[in-house]
């Protein structure tokens, strides 16, 4: 009765021995090369055959009787147990461990709200890869390499050194309370915030934000006006709750309220998400009358206006525009501010101003999400405000992006001017850069791509088709010599994509 | 036509002076102070009264004029604007940046997912408080004072201090692949998973990877088998899906599958919520037979298993239980697992692995929960485990809490020995205590407080009523001493308890 072992043991492996034998057997068993009802070797005998010491080998038995894989009858020896035999050879179809064939094509049934969240998929933008290319005009990507991460380091350093334990423990779901009140300081002295301490949660990031009041505010079929063009994240996060998106057209002044009436006619809406310091991608400031007018609207209609206020720390011409929020009561808009852009998007730390209305639901709903947010981090946040380090970092921030702001529009006007209309900066991360005449986008992105030039089309930003073609580009994420550089390079791709359609070979291919 | 600002301007207050008295303009038009069309004096006027430079005034209304507040009529002075004037009233009712009156209770509408999740919380356990005690047995806290932060510091400083800045940036929603390939490896060596990389999920703990299964898998109405007694949080984010919760019983081999088929007399449950390793609260390891009964059960009625493998790391008697997930194809159970008893639970980091099936919808769901999980933690995680730290610190903490588990068991006899039925120890972080005589719970739970002992009744994870009354003690996070202590404490108290119930004071009165 020799049993057969499918690998030798490996004392390199790192796991004892009589566990690596325990594993071995017990897979003989599942696979069913053990039988149910055969006879194991004796201890004496296996340990011989396998060189091991015999203690090696009782210790491995008794883990298996333990378990129920092996019974001990006395006197006569240890035999597999009885289990179904049928249950054993369905399990034996597979090795333990190591998926090898494909695994079965089993298909749970997926929720109504699954399949929408993988329809929303399709509606991403398909030019998001994960390429490296020296020249990336991505949107939304702050300048990491400025972050003071040495500093980020000692007071990291400092909190894991404290002798309070508590960061450790289980924290409260809406955040770390000294946070929420330097948040509260910071958005009522920065962006004329109407709030209290209590109003603000914490949360990871802009998208849980957005999520977070999707499942509290909407039930399948529920309208949400969103901006057209407008953000993805947050139409995703309103689509897979099932609701019914309306969209508004956006002009140089922001959302076209008067559209509202036109857009929303049946039910009224239940949210209105706006970007009114920097419509995103278009970069349009709402202006105070569009605000008032919105406000109005919304309280008319019974709306929640929810207020992405995702990168309004930086504004290069003028002043900064201060929030929508600090306009109303303090009942219909919901500000959302995240830490992504000004300090860096990994750090996965956002914040919800709210209505004092909602602040149960919405602290409830984060409980169950994922309970709270990492400590640690928002106590070095903390520190990092309370010792002058966000405002100083900010202001330094806002020194580099303005350079950086500065030479895009520089370096679009020298080697693109003839090619695009002027371009609307003067704020936030990117802008968006309208071509004069159409091109095919898809070609121009992979010849870009082909010189080391990264570009976003902005058409899949957009419900309505534009009548133009446009990008989105981000010029807070390179240096200024790469800025001129890969602008450079693009207008080379352009001029010649734009001499293709003269030439007549790719007439009639408008906007992709 | 002097402008009565509300109050002085204070060079002390950081903000630049012409910013500051934008700020009180602004304040003064949204509240109705200065009156729409009314003239503002001229910037020398202002200058002057103020005692401010010109250039100062100049540019705070050149600011207003900007964002529109104020309006220059060519040769004739500066006026506000003539927004409509009732919105101006309507705004100006409270005071910007001082949240002064209560505000407004208005109530907008929540989603029936809102209320469903408001009113999983008077399910909690009430006894949760956040009081601080000398002697406190609340379940699944680690002994975070082990934890070795000056090698997790390090480690940390170590990432921060490299060139590569990707961890800056935006990071892909399953997670950091590495760390996913390790866990993979932890996985199959230490517990038996059968998965390959592509099956984990690096998620923030085990709530939100209960929650993004309960959105996956359930719609409204959908049944989920849950064990009773069981874990709230489960319970309470299928609640919130809208799940029908069948509930079935659990005896010292686990949940009762021969149960099922009563339990489960309308459609199949599309979950079945287990913790098979060491059942949550009362400690029973589910028996082989049982789990080999429960896959078959599955597989029969399409449900799909979730596995919370908790706190299954630390065993003190006998060898490590392995996974339910090993025993399947790899297609019907998901296995969830948590950093938070083995590390600490302030870093919010557990990981999913799905059936091949699942894994799409799940990083979808996930994306729109919060995108992805910070990426520093997930790095230094993944340094933690390459470099042997992990299973080195598993150790170190299997012998403390093996320490701490004997003292609790040994102080459990020596002090109530009498008043309890023997305990079942032997795993995890936590045990359950049942009492022999039926006291009231609420007097037990504020008598031990009053002498510093904290005690959590198990009867609020029952959804039937439990014959005995129980509690649920941890003994993880507590010294030798302390436990000794608390425990000695907590004998005087059941002691009198017990005698006050003998007296008939308080007969009648069973478990609370």
């Amino acid at each position: 009765m020799a049993l057969e072992l499918p690998l030798s043991l490996d004392d390199q492996a790192g796991l004892p021995l009589h566990r690596q034998l325990y594993a071995r057997i017990r897979l003989a068993i599942l696979e069913g090369r053990l039988a149910a009802g055969s006879r194991l070797p004796s201890t004496r005998a296996l340990a011989a055959s396998l060189r091991l010491s015999r203690n090696t080998v009782a210790t491995a038995y008794d883990q298996l009787l333990a378990e129920g894989y092996i019974t001990a009858r006395s006197g006569s020896g240890t035999y597999v147990c009885e289990t179904p035999p049928e249950e054993l050879l369905h399990i034996g179809a597979r090795t333990a461990g190591v998926p090898a064939a494909p695994l079965v094509p089993a298909a749970p049934p997926l929720s109504a709200w699954a399949h929408r969240a993988l329809a929303g998929r399709i509606h991403e933008s398909p030019y998001r890869s994960d390429q490296t290319l020296p020249y990336d005009f991505r949107d939304g990507r702050p300048a990491v390499d400025h972050f003071p991460t040495d500093l980020w380091r000692r007071l990291i350093t400092r909190r894991l050194r404290s002798p309070d334990l508590t960061q450790f423990g289980y924290g409260p779901s809406s955040g770390y309370p000294p946070l929420r009140e330097l948040v509260t300081d910071y958005l009522r002295r920065a962006r004329a915030v109407r709030c209290v301490p209590e109003q603000v949660l914490i949360v990871n990031g802009s998208q849980q934000a957005l999520d977070l009041l999707a499942r509290v505010c909407l039930d399948l079929g529920d309208s949400v006006v969103v901006e057209d063009p407008g953000y993805l994240g947050a139409r995703r996060a309103f689509a897979a709750q099932g609701a019914r998106l309306l969209s508004a057209p956006v002009d140089s002044a922001g959302l076209m309220v008067d559209e509202l009436d036109l857009a929303a006619h049946g039910p009224d809406p239940r949210l209105i998400y706006v970007t009114p310091s920097h419509q995103y991608p278009t970069g349009a400031v709402m202006s105070l009358p569009r605000r008032l007018a919105l406000l109005r609207w919304a309280r008319a209609h019974g709306s929640l206006v929810l207020e992405d206020d995702y990168d309004s720390e930086f504004r290069y011409t003028g002043r900064p525009v201060e929030a929508l929020q600090g306009l109303d009561h303090g009942d219909i808009v919901v500000y959302i501010g995240t830490f992504s852009k000004v300090l860096f998007p990994s750090l996965r730390m956002g914040y919800l101003v709210l209505p004092p209305a909602l602040v149960e639901a919405v602290s409830t709903a984060k409980w169950l999400s994922d309970r709270y947010t990492a400590t640690l981090e928002q106590q070095v946040l903390a520190d990092f405000f309370a010792e002058g380090h966000f405002d100083r970092h900010l202001r330094a921030m806002r020194q580099v992006y303005q350079i950086r702001h500065d030479t895009f529009l520089e370096a679009l006007r020298r080697e693109l001017g003839d090619l695009i209309l002027p371009p609307q900066g003067g704020a936030g991360l990117h802008a968006l850069i309208t071509l004069r005449e159409p091109v095919c986008m898809d070609a121009l992105v992979e010849d870009a791509a082909a010189v080391g030039v990264g570009i976003y089309p902005a058409h899949p930003y957009y419900l309505c088709p534009p009548d133009r073609s446009s990008l989105v580009m981000g010029f807070t994420g390179l240096s200024e010599t790469a800025i001129e550089e890969g602008l450079r390079r693009l207008g080379g791709v352009l001029r010649k994509a734009a001499r293709t359609v003269d030439h007549g070979l790719k007439a009639g291919v408008g906007t992709a």
